[in-house]
């Protein structure tokens, strides 16, 4: 069994070759150089990752990692916990958001139980149940480490299965009532932010309800005082066992040499975590959207992420990374398609 | 011969009741409500435009229109004048940037010479001269009213044409050497901020010749003294032929219940003479990115844009409208394919 430590030695530098080669690639093309912004960026980091400067990315999957909260008997949600289940099943069926717009962009929907709180059973899904739910965060720990590092186990192995099959390209999506308390408490630890500035409104909860979340989160870093030099603690201690899923799934695309787009408010708690464990896999990973929830602004900045995406989303599954996955083939295409200045004949800067 | 006033008058309000039986539909899908976002504003306000709660928006075209600027013997761009024709000759071959993202949108390239200083012959070019580049603003009006208004009906009738063919979604593209300036200058005439805010780099100038291309706007304004109550004599003397096709586009696909989406600084421009024509166009336009060119944040304020995508562009031709073609047909593919609440049997909010 893969430890946390040899993932994190499997992670290697960009290939700065395959970099120069398609940076020369792009100033040769019909527009004033850099001119394309972020995609010209997408499409070096593209290069660097596979080695190659015109990769085949066509298979793409989201991962959407599933787990329960025992910090939902705080109520710090909009929504009941039996809503992560059905939500599984929807996703199952094919009729949730991050089904329609995984669809139009092409890209598989894997969804994993990695410790939802009931029995569930479908041909499609990826059974990978740590245990069912974590416990109360205000009370106690989320879990052990030994589980924290096999939930993580989780993710890394299911991408290693599908890089196997020619995947480069993963999007973290994640499913799990109360999961953005998690987030705010491993901001706050990994950050030093105040709880007040971490917290949000998650799905829909009113102010007065917020306030109480906020208390939740502080008395979870008070309980548990998790060290912030150890990022596995933080997790243990904070964590849901979606967003560790996640974390392993990002440790994973880097170590395989795949882009990770990461999503929004929960996800990039789970990159912020994997940048803490393995600096080297910031860069495998792209930003898609600024989520509406407070406190994403201070958590892409701290996980070294740059967001393409203003959409005033809040959904999370993964819906914003997987909007994301239109700009990684558009950079592609790009570099294959594009006219340059000799084959065009056009004139270059004065 | 369709007068200006004649198009502004034929822009009607959004139609109320089609765009509350969208959100009656997106609250009845399985998500918090709002969630996602300027998804969801796009759905209703497509809705709104069409009259129809899930329409069929599958075909789209990018207009890209085409002239030249006097102005350029002022040495203001990094790029010479030939240029323009040369790029216009790449549109019609494929190989420039927005036919590659157009083609990933499944959209049409449309391109218009309204005003390029050659003479171009192509089966697929839209020949639609007004006269052979603008006048130099430095010295004198770009355009006469007459010109400009004519410039207009172009727009305006090309899009007549294609919405009689059953298009529902254009974007706004546009290829000029020089045109960042005419832009910068209208910015100014009718925002009333300094030339020195509104002017940037364009395609790629240094500081020095900024400064230069700042003192050129501040004399196309003293010289030609523009009224910034009147648009349509902004327009005329400031304005590129492109900028005054843009402007017809915008009114035409209002006019004509389509959704228009606005790209860059020099769309920008367009399209803020668009609505202190027609304030009620605002309601057709969809905000696409937020360019690189210094000025664009305040322009797309004044314009009423609210950009969704921030990528770091600053090309032009319509490639940051054309990218956000994939939001529209997003919201339309979440209206048609998410499931309820009801029929995925899953719990709402508490």
């Amino acid at each position: 069994m893969v430890t946390i430590q040899e993932m994190i030695e499997r992670i290697k530098p960009l290939d700065q070759k395959a970099m120069e080669e398609a940076q020369r690639r792009l100033d040769s093309l019909t527009k004033p150089p850099g001119s394309l912004g972020r995609l010209e960026e997408m499409a070096k980091q593209a290069a660097g990752i596979t080695g190659e400067v015109t990769p085949d990315l066509s298979r793409k999957a989201v991962m959407v990692m599933a787990g329960d909260h025992g910090v939902c008997e705080e109520g710090v949600s909009a929504f009941p916990p039996e809503v992560t289940p059905q939500m599984v099943l929807n996703f199952l069926g094919g009729g949730a958001a991050v089904n329609v717009l995984a669809r139009q962009a092409s890209a598989d929907v894997v969804c994993v139980d990695i410790g939802v709180n009931a029995e569930l059973e479908h041909p499609g899904l990826e059974q990978r149940k740590i245990r069912r739910g974590t416990g109360n965060i205000a009370r106690g720990p989320a879990m052990t480490r030994a589980e924290a590092e096999a939930a993580v186990r989780v993710g890394f192995e299911l991408v290693a299965e599908r890089a196997a099959q020619g995947y480069r390209v993963f999007a973290t999506g994640e499913m799990g009532i109360g999961n953005t308390t998690p987030s705010s408490a491993i901001m706050v630890a990994l950050t030093g932010i105040s709880p007040d500035q971490a917290v949000g409104r998650g799905t829909g909860i009113d102010e007065a309800r917020r306030l109480h979340k906020v208390d939740v989160v502080r008395r979870a870093l008070e309980i548990n005082a998790p060290d912030p030099a150890d990022a596995l603690d933080v997790l243990a201690k904070l964590g849901g066992l979606e967003i560790a899923g996640l974390v392993g799934v990002i440790l994973g695309a880097a170590a395989h040499r795949c882009l990770v787009v990461v999503d929004g408010f929960i996800s990039s708690a789970a990159a912020l975590i994997a940048v803490r464990l393995a600096p080297q896999a910031a860069a495998y990973m792209v930003g898609s959207h600024m989520s509406m929830e407070q406190g994403h602004a201070l958590l892409v900045e701290a996980a070294g992420l740059k967001p393409v995406l203003h959409m005033d989303m809040r959904l999370g599954e993964g819906t914003g990374a997987v909007l994301a996955f239109h700009f990684i083939d558009a950079a592609q295409l790009i570099m294959k398609e594009m006219a340059t200045f000799e084959s065009a004949g056009v004139s270059g800067k004065e």
